[in-house]
């Protein structure tokens, strides 16, 4: 394809694109919005960047990111460290946090196995959590990883070497997503929500 | 809002959000991107918006966005420099080079005329676009503004400036988008393309 714009547009275009969800046509329209920024913000956009790289490493203890030696979380003394909640990846924290009931501790795999993606046990953080583990502080284990297959498999993995601790796991409840009608839910959903149901 | 993300990540996140079409989600999911992305690839990213900023400015004849002295439009020997096509801004210019039919020239306007928003033809470059027509090479100018009622304004403006000096104005065609079903089209357009239908 011709170049239509100047390199250098062009080029910004092409990193924007590159990221996943931005198309050819939202990346040329944010490339003109940062051509339209003053040269101030522009600078701390690209600042911002390089920092996120520079400052920001895994958490020695949960793995989540942080710019911290220990994470916030890790390192307050407000947190029940008896309990772990185990998660897939950073924005799950994130997440979990928004809900403001968590008041436990996170482990972050940053990732799930996988085998279909060669994704095995020990390029995720479970060497870590078990070490984790190995103090008697810890109660229970939360199983947070999503319910896909992959999700599955690596709640049953962890489970199976958890449980020999004597170490409580569970895992997030299954049901209706709140708010949805029972129209829209799936029969497996709709089971799940049926074989979990509570008194009220 | 409590922060649940690292402070620089939070920064880019919000770096990120600040682009018009991006909400607070996409702008999470970017800056994990960039995250993720190695060394090389978040400095090149960073050094692209920079570059944008100081090596882009106003072609001084057609005041497109440009690196170079004049824009390799306006500096090619082979488009006609009898026709300047007036656009809004410079995506527009990218818009119809993309269409591969059009070969004169160009002019950028950055804006149209407004009162709403307090913007008037001095902010535009109205004044640079009457220097352009004061040799006479130009024989026609082409309103490509678009059909709202600032696009119109601002081509009726500019078209009471440009005829007093024999320079033929023309305006796009209005009509039916190309595969759109009549059904779908609004009055307004239908009638105008009514009226500007040709023999076939």
């Amino acid at each position: 394809m011709a170049q239509y714009n100047a390199e250098p547009l062009e080029r910004l275009i092409n990193n924007f694109s590159r990221l996943n969800g931005v198309g050819r046509k939202g990346a040329t329209r944010m490339a003109y919005q940062v051509l339209a920024m003053d040269e101030k913000d522009a600078a701390e956009f690209a600042a911002a960047i390089m920092d996120v790289h520079s400052k920001i490493k895994r958490c020695p203890v949960c793995r989540n990111f942080t710019d911290k030696d220990i994470c916030p979380i890790c390192s307050s003394p407000k947190r029940d460290d008896s309990v772990i909640c185990i998660v897939e990846n950073p924005r799950d924290v994130a997440t979990f946090e928004k809900t403001r009931e968590y008041k436990g501790l996170y482990h972050v795999l940053h990732g799930l196995i996988s085998p279909m993606d060669g994704i095995t046990a020990e390029q995720l953080t479970v060497k870590e959590l078990l070490a984790r583990l190995q103090d008697d502080k810890v109660k229970e284990v939360i199983m947070a990883t999503s319910s896909t297959i992959e999700g599955e498999t690596t709640a049953m993995y962890i489970s199976r070497l958890v449980k020999p601790l004597g170490i409580k796991v569970t895992r997030l409840a299954y049901g209706l997503p709140v708010g949805a009608s029972l129209e829209y839910a799936d029969e497996v959903t709709l089971y799940r929500a049926l074989e979990g149901r509570r008194e009220i």
